[in-house]
């Protein structure tokens, strides 16, 4: 029992995964203190994050947008949008190239929310035609949910050219940004983007226990009354911000404190493109260097985002992943299994608080460990 | 900005509050670490987790009984068993005398559960004899809820002598314990529980970021397919549990390993009769000094549970609730505004890493907050 109730390493492994990621010292030190999650002085912070958020987006203060907290993953945030906004006879399209818009087609399922899917393969981005004509051969559809950076694969979405085409058919837009947000410019007005979500432990390099929804205050309240759910109703979650500026439930006090510092630094770091630029360069080294190592990408490079990238297994049948995930993590490296059906792969995420130095010794340890396996380059 | 997105003390104040709460610095350290969610040695820490709250609540391990860890506050985890549990046909009788009652009502109208509502005065525990009658009246009714410790006020239901009667109609019974889970005894077989919730930063004094509840797992597996949303199905949480040992979606992993630490520290106090004896000693050292001061207990001394106490307001015109909080704050306690609509009442809570101490300094603030306000003893 006492041995599995802490983690045995004195120092914490590297997370090369789609998040929860290593954070800063700075950062999780900022949670060894306790708020009181009514009090005016823990308010106060809330306000301010909120509106680093939409400043952080892109939008003016008083642009009319808000940027909403939820307690719970970032799943909570995109189901959360889901149950809010889309009235009993509204239908959504889903696109789907990947296991995060599937979980979008389930939560309309439970939610009893009429819908269709649009499916392509895994490795391809949905099309702006096919959107089209989806829009334009079914009348009834009057919301359209996409994911911008799908981690099943890394694979980014054109949500740009998609959402032309949404609102150009004069639909609702909501973007999963939860892997992409932070990091990847986002035009929310050349995207036409009404509902956006991402989540605390992503880009921002804040720790995991809340999401939040970007979304203007009147499209909001004029959706009052659909919520399916009382804990993941987004109107009343900002009527409570407006009404005493708090959760109308216990929030994850520390985790907030946390996600304020993780803004700090995101802001001292040089915002978006500085952090983006960071992850581009994680990224590059990273795939040159499997390269050397004999490993294939899964996606085409066009379509590969800089978040998480997916490498083929070796073909060499001295290849077992389980072995090659925990001799890496011994060596002190947490990778990230695969998630196709179809194709045998595994991830390397390149955000967080990873650097080159990270990376580098990443491909060091991975190039030891195919000769303490005995794998062949290709 | 800046001034706004930090707390401005070096040392935290003291919370007097039904949580979030003052939790230990080892807890909050226990959070320095960033742990894979989907790793197997952050697997191994939830499986520990899980299985110690069965113990906590007086389960044998292999009972039958499952503790499952739901992301969000508290009450994400009353509405995933209510979504979850409560077929279609289903209806629930809610035992109401505050506000967490009276949630678990709106909870039933957003999620469309026909239910049904018997109050009391918030200073009147449910009378078993109502519950036993409203349930022969209504062979419909299939579920009864009732919350344990009613912090609107502070009063302690009866849970076991209405267990007893739900039980001899053979209804399902769930408890609401989530401020008294961890510090007041619970006997699940004589209340005859079905499902219980608490949360993480309550009595077994982690950090706010997840609730859990409680229920066998056959019971639990029996009610598949009835769930109204993706992020609260309980039974999909537990087959997630089950499939890999991992949350399905992103856990708070900070607030996870503080948690554990948290479970740590309330065995090492000697488990929950320890832990209930030094809440109800603080809360006696508090009402003592609060009568003393001239305050009046709103509730009888014999319904009142030692987790929160509200106090009428002083009759002195003189008295300002906000001012006499801010000098209290200003002295560093934060005690809690009242939630009654009647009644002119405050709160302040007795559990937490909150010692005799820490009481009587409380006790000290407020004598010396009485005398600048220039307020008389009644």
């Amino acid at each position: 029992m006492k041995d599995s109730s802490q983690i045995p390493t004195a120092r914490d492994k590297l997370l090369f995964t789609p998040g929860p990621l290593t954070t800063s010292l700075t950062v999780k030190q900022a949670m060894l203190r306790d708020a009181g999650s009514w009090h005016y002085e823990f308010n106060a912070i809330v306000k301010s994050v909120r509106e680093r958020l939409v400043t952080l987006a892109g939008h003016a203060p008083a642009s009319g947008w808000e940027a909403i907290l939820l307690q719970g993953s970032g799943t909570f945030g995109v189901e959360a949008v889901l149950a809010t906004i889309i009235p009993p006879n509204g239908k959504l399209l889903v696109l789907v190239n990947g296991a995060y818009g599937e979980r979008i087609v389930q939560m309309a399922q439970y939610l009893k929310i009429s819908h269709t899917a649009l499916r392509t393969a895994e490795d391809t981005p949905p099309d702006p035609d096919a959107v089209e004509l989806a829009l334009a051969n079914d009348a009834s559809i009057t919301h359209v949910a996409c994911v911008h950076c799908e981690t099943t694969t890394g694979i980014l979405n054109p949500i740009t050219e998609i959402g032309r085409v949404v609102k150009q058919n004069h639909r609702v837009y909501i973007v999963d940004a939860m892997s992409s947000f932070g990091a990847v410019p986002i035009d929310f007005s050349a995207a036409g983007i009404d509902y956006l979500i991402s989540s605390s432990n992503k880009c921002i390099e804040g720790v995991p226990g809340f999401s939040f929804a970007f979304g203007r205050r009147a499209d909001l309240l004029a959706t009052e009354g659909s919520a399916r759910s009382l804990s993941l109703d987004l109107v009343a979650q900002l009527k409570g911000f407006d009404k005493n500026g708090q959760f109308r439930y216990t929030p994850p006090t520390h985790v907030i404190l946390a996600f304020a510092q993780a803004l700090k630094e995101l802001e001292e770091e040089g915002g978006v493109a500085a952090r983006g630029a960071r992850y581009r360069s994680n990224h590059e080294i990273l795939i040159h260097g499997m390269n050397d190592l004999g490993f294939r990408l899964y996606l085409d490079p066009r379509v590969q985002s800089y978040i998480i990238t997916s490498f083929h297994y070796p073909t060499d049948p001295k290849f077992s992943f389980e072995d090659f995930y925990r001799r890496l993590s011994e060596k002190g490296f947490i990778i990230y299994p695969g998630k196709l059906t179809q194709v045998n792969t595994f991830r390397i995420g390149t955000i967080g608080r990873i650097f080159e130095s990270d990376i580098r010794a990443l491909l060091a340890a991975i190039r030891e460990t195919m000769a303490e396996m005995g794998i062949v380059k290709r």
